[in-house]
Order: structure tokens, then C-alpha cells, then sequence
């Protein structure tokens, strides 16, 4: 299965035009991953604006999964939803369509990866749905401009990833346990990102979890399901937050005919500021 | 078009059992509403617990109104959408079949009342979707609390509800003005008031607007569209919130061949404590 990337991988993919794509508008980086000149990842650029992952089903899989991010909102916060067969995405910005807008695509047929590709044009169909979640750029950019470190950032790495033994509520097919992402922390940063993230109900929102990985079935902290193992000191402890692979999770056990994705870490820049929060309506 | 209930009612239908209701569990209130015993209005029963609007439409008209739902959270906030065709709102509580746990019900052809029942089994169908959206009881519960006087409740009356010149982001068939409701408020009570309801999302949140209706609109509030006239004094502002009716409003339009909801002020208590606000999933 494939996994959300995360801000680590700036450095990963930064040889691909990914400096050039920082420094200018959020207008001219969609201009460039619409063209196809752009595949890396989002992470850093279009900084200020809602980043969301990316999930394409046909219609008849699209009630369920509609229920399925409504009964899970932590780890599936729906930002956007297209119309049926329609590739604007009309409420996340003024011009983004979802056939085009993100660098790179992964294709999956009953569940298994089939295929990368930087456009969806040619193989968009009249009854696809696209649902646009939230992600957790927007809330470690918070946490970043308040002066706390992300050691998997520091360390060019990216955040470990957990299956738990915490079940999701099912929804039709869609159904499976909640990843988490891990962050450590000093105790008063911990506290400090609780109360930033949750102004962030939208990506994320605060932690699930904080301390023992245990309680919620992590037997390892040092061996995670995704991404990479990242250390913590004994000072620090570790917080856990819902995370996007969760519904990539889902998907995989449904085996849905086709679902199309963004591929890890590039994912769909909005018009949406990031600070939106709760109060995302008034930008529709 | 019919209008939602609010605790003015508490009076007016206050001859039917509602005293005897207000005493016992919201369990027992249940399985009273259950029996068809009860077909009042639920304001003060089940209090601390979630209440919500209630809308049930066909399959056909279901991905649409979720869009217009998460398009439009403040006045649509979902907080439980049941299987296609099952009646138990599995996510709300330990046994709640919403074909008979609410007082009364509204039945709607073609966006026009067609009757009014106590009981929706006999109708019930298995292509039906039960949508559950948070209302205002919620917060005015959390208002009355913390001290804050409601004139409306005061005075007996309905409150003030008004079509604005916002409109929804439209779904589908599903589309027309935000309607909102007003309570004047000394400006200090005001600014309690929008920190206190930013914490209930799943009850409407935060208001939409406070003071010169006429910016949303509004010419003139000793006239509203629905409930009654409330005065303001010389010292009050009227603070205004995204309003259940809303979806009402856009199911009139939108004329689906046909819709159940609560009867105005008949809500369906659920089993999720009044101030789980963002965090509604750990109900789940």
C-alpha cells in the first residue's frame, strides 16, 4: 500500500524544479503541475493554502465512502467533494481542476497499484466522485511557525506511520483500522501542539493520542507500519495523530474496481487558507 | 414551509406529557417517544445529550444532499447519516430506529406537506437515507448555562428566523438563501456567545453575522420570515445564526418526490453528550 508523504521529503525530490516552485504564487505552481512540468511533492509549496489528499471513486462507491469520511472525521476531514463527472473542483478554488492540478497520480484496480500518472484526462469517466481531505502539512506548518521542531523534518525523514488497534466505523466496504502519525515531543510542546492543532479541525484537528503506544496497540515505536522510524528521547514522549493513510487503508481492503489517488506527498493545493479551520464555509 | 421548533415551545405543548418527560432518563424518554406516547416538541427532554434535525430522502437524493451538507456546514452540520434502507442510526446511540424515535414527523411530496405521522415504519423503504443534522437546542442549552438570558424564551415565543440574501453553495436540486435565527444580546453577552457556540460545530457554531441586518439582507427584524417578532432594546444587538431551516428551505425548492422530517421542534435525542462538539467521533 502506498503512504502519504510527508514535509521530509523536500529534500527527497528537490532536484525537479521543487526550489523554483517555492518562490513563486500558489496561481503559477498550479499553472506548472497542471502543464506537467512539476511531479515532486506539495510539501512547502503554496505555503499558506489547504493542502488535501486526494480520493477518486465511480458513483457507486461514493455514498458509502461519503459515510464512511462523515463517521471518521478525524482521520477523512472532507474539504471537498466534486460533482458527479464534473473535475472542477468549484469550492476549493477558482480554477482547479482535479484531472490536472496535482503533480503526480496513483492509479488503483481492486485495491493494487496499477500504474503513476501525472494527468487523469483520458481516463475520467461521467459518474467519477472526487473527495478532497484535509492533511497534515497544514497543521506542521502551524506547528513549525510556532517554533516547534518536527524531529522527521529535522532529520529529513518521513513521520512514522502506525497501524492501531483502534477500528474506524465502517461504511459499506470502507472499513479497517486508524493510522496514526507519530510526532515526538517536549512535554510542553505537546501540550502546545494539542491546542494549535485542534484550531485545525480541517487537517487533522489535535491529537488522538498522546504517550504510551500501547494503549492504542503500537507495540513499537521504533518499527512503524509506514514511513520511517524515527528516535525519541527521554525527554520527549510521543503524540499520535489521525492520519491520511487511514482511508488509503480503507480503499485498499474495499478492492473498489478503480480508485484513483494523489500519489504520496503531492498532493492538491487549494484556494483555501490554511488557517481556515472551522470556519471553511466562508470560503465557498 | 414548515419551521424548526425552539424551547419557546416548552409552554405551548407543555399539556402533553412533556413534564412527566423532563423527569425521567433520556432512555425512558425514548422508549416512551418510541410508543407513540408522546408527540410534543423534545426541547428540556433528554437534557446534555445532542438532539438533531431529521431528513430522510431517497437513495437518488442522497449523494446530493450530502454535498449540500458538507458544502454548507453551518447551517447543515451532519452529525449521523445512517446505511441505505437500515432505520438504526447505529452511530448515535445503542438503539435508536429512526422510523419511530422521534415525536412527530413530517411527511413532504413534491417539497409540499403531505401529513403529519408519529410512526414511519409502515412507509419506510429500502432504498431510504436518514440524514441527522445538529440544531440549536444544543447551544442555547450552553448559553442558558452560562447565564446568558434568550428574550425569545423569556417572552414564550418562537424565535426570529429570517431568509438572508447568502446563499448555499448549491448540490444538485438543492439550493437557496441561508435562513438564520437572531437573539438580541447586550454586547457583552454577545462576544460570550460567539466563543461559547464556537465550540458547538455540530450545533450551527459560531454565528454567521451580529448587528446591521441589513448587510445579510435583512430589512426589517420586527418582521421575520418564520417564528415571531422578538424586540430589541436600545442597548442589544442581534446576533444571527446559520439556521436548521436552511435545509428546509432547500428541500422546498428542490421538490424530491419525497422527504421525512421532524415535525418543528420534534427532534430525535441521541445518545452523544451536548458539549462532544469537535470530538464527536470518539462517540462513534
Amino acid at each position: 500500500m502506498q503512504v502519504s508523504g510527508t514535509q521530509s521529503e523536500y529534500s527527497k525530490t528537490a532536484d525537479n524544479g521543487f526550489d523554483d516552485l517555492r518562490a513563486v504564487s500558489t496561481e503559477r505552481a498550479r499553472a506548472v503541475i497542471r502543464a506537467g512540468a512539476y511531479t515532486g511533492h506539495t510539501a512547502g509549496i503554496g505555503l499558506g493554502f489547504l493542502q488535501g489528499n486526494l480520493v477518486i471513486l465511480p458513483a457507486g462507491y461514493a455514498l458509502d465512502f461519503f459515510r464512511f469520511c462523515q463517521r471518521n472525521p478525524k482521520p477523512c476531514p472532507l474539504v471537498g467533494v466534486s460533482n458527479t463527472g464534473d473535475p472542477m473542483m468549484r469550492n476549493l478554488g477558482e480554477d482547479i481542476d482535479i484531472r490536472s492540478d496535482l503533480p503526480l497520480y496513483n492509479i488503483y484496480r481492486n485495491g493494487e497499484l496499477a500504474g503513476q500518472v501525472t494527468d487523469i484526462s483520458e481516463i475520467w469517466q461521467p459518474d467519477y466522485v472526487a473527495f478532497v481531505l484535509g492533511c497534515s502539512f497544514t497543521f506542521e506548518e502551524a506547528l513549525l511557525a510556532d517554533g516547534i521542531r518536527l524531529p522527521h523534518i529535522d532529520t529529513n525523514k518521513t513521520v512514522s506511520m502506525y497501524r492501531t488497534s483502534i477500528q474506524t466505523t465502517p461504511a459499506g466496504p470502507f472499513a479497517g483500522p486508524v493510522v496514526v502519525s507519530m510526532r515526538p515531543m517536549a512535554p510542553a510542546n505537546a501540550i502546545r501542539a494539542c491546542t494549535i492543532t485542534s484550531r485545525y479541525p480541517y487537517a487533522h484537528g489535535e491529537p488522538i493520542h498522546l504517550g504510551d503506544g500501547l494503549q492504542i496497540g503500537i507495540r513499537d515505536l521504533s518499527k512503524p507500519d509506514y514511513g520511517d522510524s524515527v528516535p525519541i528521547t527521554d525527554t520527549e514522549i510521543p503524540v499520535f495523530w489521525a492520519c491520511g493513510v487511514t482511508p488509503q487503508a480503507a480503499i485498499h481492503m474495499a478492492k473498489p474496481s478503480i480508485c484513483i489517488t494523489h500519489a504520496p506527498g503531492s498532493m492538491l493545493i487549494t484556494d483555501i487558507p490554511s488557517w481556515a479551520g472551522g470556519t471553511l464555509q466562508q470560503y465557498y
